[in-house]
């Protein structure tokens, strides 16, 4: 284990897969044994110049089905104003790994598909713990061994990592101070991304299943803050991803904020990366009010 | 086949594998019969949103050993700025590909390092016409069917694509208007990165590997406009990509650029990205002027 100069960084118990300077700051990757998966889970972590001096803000990115720590992380091209404004990105994994944990043959179920969701069935609840790996124990390392202000956290992120953005931020409204996602799964309780998965998850305990879906937690309280929300008209998967419902929602309560449909743009990261600049811009206005 | 009307472009026997919304732009990548190469090759290209009204200045950005077209396109982070300047990117593939085609065991000879040259020995010389393909075949492609000016060429790359991007200048500065290079390999005939290569591809014919020995070409002849070469002093190849000999050829020539030594940087494409945006600004304003 190598451990830089370049920032506070107190890395304890942690394997440091891989550091590159990036925009003046640091891209890692950090791989740990994680308690609550029980498994070895990896993370990436991008510091900002300015966290060698201070304490900055931190955004939470969760990503979609099939990803891993790494997509967004070279994808979305997030670090550049990151940078410039001096915010911390944590990129975290979408599922607990490995050949002895559960899963299954379909790409939406099973590892790469946690849905950011603490499951209560066999044969997952043993490792598929994502909400308090995302909540607690990632957090509690994320804070203890960077140079990160807990006060100022924010999440977003991507198709069901939309939806884990969205649902957390609901749940933890003191916790995650500022909201966006893309292309987000807003109610999976009625679509096909969401309730094969919730059965499988849940069982059939109903109150499980209405606590992450996003546009039915909505309809319960709204969110303290701006929601931002961006989402492409040529999206191959606007079926399963219901954005009307959640905007139907938005408007009859009141919710503050906006649900962008963006003109011919799609699913991929090349629309993430074309409007990941307004999240941030987002973000670092309501973690720094 | 699926022609979009979003721009001008006129496809005529390539196939589109894909396209993206990007930026207000469009990122496609093409595949098409490569009669140099003898097989099919993919390429992405990528068409800022002026490129709707008008023919737009294109830089080719030429990709380093084991890349595919894909690399630099997801990685690099270059649309934003190219939609921005209104400036189209193209994306080759770094050689020739497919089972029936020459390979080799190292990842650095054969598929995925076909180092811009044509090849002049067995196995190689069917398929390994990468500078033909560039300067030539995808160069006639690219003019025929999209939006971009013949007149307002630059061209770039990283690692073995700098070594491409310097040398293809240096050859061919009429077409190559501007050029600048991430990490090139600079002095391919006296490092492991070229002896090699040059050994397989041209024998033992002196005269083609000092035309492709970007050190040894500017010693002869001093580029036209300003050179931009960015290199991180954290490079674990330093020793192969040689870059003080080719600063001592700047020098000692007089030739006008900037070779940035960035304190910290690896080889990665985090690299890359950290600097791209100065290489698209460096290239817009040669290409305007």
């Amino acid at each position: 284990m190598v451990l830089s100069n370049l920032n506070r960084e107190r890395v304890f118990g942690m394997e440091i897969v891989s550091k590159n300077k990036c925009f003046g700051g640091i891209q890692g990757v950090y791989k740990h044994y994680s308690t609550v998966c029980q498994c070895n889970m990896t993370f990436a972590l991008f510091l900002p110049p300015s966290a060698k001096d201070t304490s900055v803000p931190v955004l939470w990115y969760l990503s979609g089905l099939t990803c891993t720590h790494e997509n967004a992380m070279v994808k979305a091209g997030a670090q550049q104003k990151a940078a410039q404004l001096g915010i911390a990105l944590v990129f975290p994994d979408t599922s607990p790994r490995g050949k002895d944990i559960p899963d299954h043959e379909d790409y939406d179920l099973g590892q790469g598909a946690g849905f950011y969701v603490d499951a209560s069935e066999d044969p997952w609840k043993q490792n598929f713990q994502m909400k308090s790996y995302i909540v607690q124990e990632l957090q509690d390392i994320v804070m203890t061994n960077f140079s990160v202000d807990e006060n100022a956290q924010g999440i977003t992120g991507h198709s069901m990592g939309g939806h884990g953005a969205l649902t957390l931020a609901f749940l933890y409204p003191e916790k995650y101070r500022s909201v966006s996602a893309f292309s987000p799964i807003v109610n999976p309780s009625k679509s096909e991304w969401g309730q094969k998965q919730f059965k499988a998850y849940f069982g059939d305990n109903p109150e499980c299943t209405d606590q992450h879906d996003a546009t039915k937690l909505l309809a319960q309280n709204n969110y303290p803050g701006d929601i931002l929300i961006d989402q492409g008209t040529k999206d191959q998967f606007l079926d399963l991803l219901r954005p009307r419902e959640f905007i139907s929602v938005m408007n009859n309560t009141g919710q503050k904020g906006t649900f962008n449909m963006r003109e011919g743009y799609d699913h991929s990261y090349f629309f993430v990366a074309s409007f990941i600049d307004d999240h941030i811009e987002h973000h670092f206005q309501k973690l720094l009010s």
